[in-house]
């Protein structure tokens, strides 16, 4: 086994296609239905939103799909992203488990996020759209679609949860330093957004407001469309460059992976890292176990059925199968925010049916323990998503230890925590609390399910 | 001339030795002399808040001083850092220069302050040290004693000007993040906070007074040193791995480098890269041009004099020969916090003395465009010290399209602005201005250099 500690792969070595799950999948998923139809929708369907290009990826069964060149391009400037050995970190646990890390940290904005919107941009621009909007949260996947258009020279538009708006000003002045726009939702620009404000002046906005806001924009102007950081198909391929690096880095440590770990909030940089590796398992080439780490106050794949559902909480998206909390269930205020979503990717809760993808949750004060000890440890201070997936590689190592098994554990540090200190005040000064499991609030979000017209 | 864009070293590519450029200098540096006695200070003088190791580097001749294997098992974290040709840049200002950055943002602290933080962490911790003090600023160096601190067991005590404790949560969460203590300066817990609390107990306090806490505490303690993050010796020479570093990746490039760009704060970024590259000249191997950028508002080498004066403001160092503006002045408000001292170290002054170095400024707006036309070219969002590195480098470059002449640049982009972006939210909004060079203030802090005792 090589004794280094990174593993560092050239450019050009950056992969040249993305891997398409879809292609080795046992069972077809299930088809994205018109709710009022209870139909498979078409392309045309979608076609106002987003560009042919992605609107074939997200149905394609090709194995791999070719990467444009200058995607590529633009990958060269943080890609390959490195991956670790947690030397520090396993002697700390004192386990005989190998730890590994992929670092996606290392991306100008901060996190994985950019490997599809870099990718939607360059689509959407070869279809001739010149602006895209979208919506943020935690402000990663904002921050990553305001570079993306910028290296390609498109506008780019954030509707910005307004609380996040205000709470989070680093994520506001990076996007701006990328060239984006951002305006605090609701806004005035909107007709969804006028709506709000008339009747609640001083609302303080919600991730499906601000979709609404997004779509709205896009939906009516022919140079416009709309981009979504997680839960397509499309936007999990583009995560896949991570584990197929990761791959070949595995190669370079001369070890190869037992468990693949990451934490799941609309499920991207799960697929990223996971996918690859799954993939080689149902080609029957080399068994892994696979753990998305979820937080337990929104325990969509943990706790919730796998039933169609909608998107979005304004119940304006078709119906995907998938885990779900039920679109109007809002968890309780903790600090994950990239970690918040009512559901989970088609493809990755298609898996957990499946029985390839083990589910597993952790409170928020177990994730931030994690995160702090891995920094301690190894230096990286993690953004407060991949906490949980620090704390699902650590809970692996431990257990390692107590069987007196060695296995080789590699997880997605999906990004860095630098933006997010805050999170970081207020666990040292004891102000976070884990939330109990919200079964009230879940039981009845999840009788408002949608019926699916037969 | 090889065509990737990131040139990368593994890990046992990380120098062995520093680069001492004392052992080149045609004339030796002025002697460290006592304020009262107007001698050369000794070793002994330095004892009560130093550890041998590292006064003896103060002081050595020697060519290349080992780097320890604990040292170097620290830098695995993240050196070698990355060499970047900055080609979007290139394109964006249609020059004919090469560009190069070396990129020490991936330190897991952000800046090039590490390199120095561990080393002097572990020479006190040899001799039966277990707590290092400091005093921070802007707090990168806050951050990085912290982490050093932290990876060998030690406790570090950060005395935080007390408007940056407030203005900057983000770095104080970094510092505790990584295990240290953070405390608001002036404090109650030392001689000196006391009596500046007891005349203004809302005191916002300056870097002046915590280098005071600081050292009172370390003075007092046998079991306490003091860590200083620029200015001396010792601390440029660990710094020094930089240059050192991009020697070999400028050969991996297949090119070499007529122009070295570095701000300058206290002098260690820059002396980091520019040293080795200087050390070649010297010698007679190789020319050279070497810019260090400083800002108009405190122009150290292009307004101050070659004088002996107090490294503090609260004149209780020893007298050091340097570029000074005096050791009261105090600069206007700008935001690059890291480049705010009022003299220079005076390794950066004897070779800026001896025409082996160029001074020049910049004035914050041309900074910040510069920082913001890098982040929208290259993607990393430099920290505002960088910005200046950055502003000189297209200085460069342009000067290279004007004369129709193609040099290779490189410049040293010590950190990043994560923890920095209300800077870029203020120049965005219109609020920062350039300042005048303060003629009166650096007049008057210029008329009470000390006298030098015959």
């Amino acid at each position: 086994m090589n004794d280094s500690q990174k593993f560092l792969l050239d450019e050009t070595r950056i992969p040249t296609a993305w891997y398409n799950i879809q292609s080795d999948l046992k069972e077809p998923l299930a088809p994205v239905l018109n709710p009022g139809t209870g139909q498979p929708i078409g392309p045309e369907d979608l076609a106002p939103l987003f560009p042919m290009a992605l609107i074939q990826q997200e149905v394609s069964t090709e194995r791999y799909i070719d990467i444009p060149d200058e995607v590529r391009e633009i990958y060269r400037l943080w890609r390959p992203s490195p991956l670790f050995r947690a030397r520090r970190l396993e002697k700390a646990l004192d386990t005989p488990a190998r730890i590994y890390y992929k670092y996606e940290g290392v991306s100008p904005a901060g996190s994985h996020k950019p490997n599809t919107a870099v990718a939607q941009a360059y689509y959407n621009k070869q279809e001739g759209i010149t602006k895209l909007t979208t919506e943020t949260g935690a402000g990663q996947w904002g921050s990553a679609l305001s570079m993306a258009c910028n290296f390609l020279g498109m506008e780019c538009k954030v509707y910005m949860v307004r609380v996040s708006y205000n709470q989070k000003p680093y994520r506001r002045a990076m996007i701006e330093t990328f060239g984006g726009q951002v305006v605090p939702s609701p806004s005035t620009e909107t007709s969804a957004g006028r709506a709000i404000l008339a009747k609640d002046p001083d609302c303080s906005g919600s991730l499906g407001i601000a979709i609404s806001e997004a779509v709205e924009i896009a939906a009516g102007r022919p140079d416009t469309n709309y981009a979504l950081g997680s839960v397509l198909n499309h936007v999990l391929l583009h995560q896949t460059v991570t584990g197929i690096e990761a791959m070949e880095q595995m190669t370079l440590a001369e070890d190869d992976v037992d468990v693949v770990v990451a934490c799941t909030g609309g499920g991207s940089n799960f697929a990223g890292i996971a996918f690859p590796y799954i993939g080689r398992k149902l080609r029957g080439e080399r068994d892994v176990q696979v753990i998305a780490v979820e937080p337990a106050a929104c325990p969509t794949l943990t706790k919730g059925p796998f039933a169609y559902d909608f998107g979005d909480t304004a119940m304006m998206t078709p119906l995907m199968k998938m885990h779900t909390l039920g679109s109007s269930f809002v968890p309780p205020g903790f600090h994950a925010g990239g970690l918040r979503y009512h559901g989970m990717a088609p493809l990755v809760s298609h898996l957990v049916h499946t029985g390839d993808v083990t589910p597993t949750s952790v409170h928020q004060l177990e994730a931030f323990a994690a995160g702090v000890q891995f920094a301690r440890t190894e230096g990286i201070i993690p953004a407060p998503e991949a906490n949980h997936a620090v704390a699902g590689a650590i809970r692996e190592a431990i257990r390692c230890k107590e069987e007196g098994t060695s296995r080789s554990i590699l997880f997605n540090l999906c990004g860095h925590g630098h933006l997010d200190m805050q999170a970081y005040t207020d666990y040292f000064a004891g102000k976070l609390q884990d939330y109990e499991y919200p079964e009230a609030e879940i039981s009845m979000a999840l009788a408002g399910l949608p019926a699916v017209p037969k």
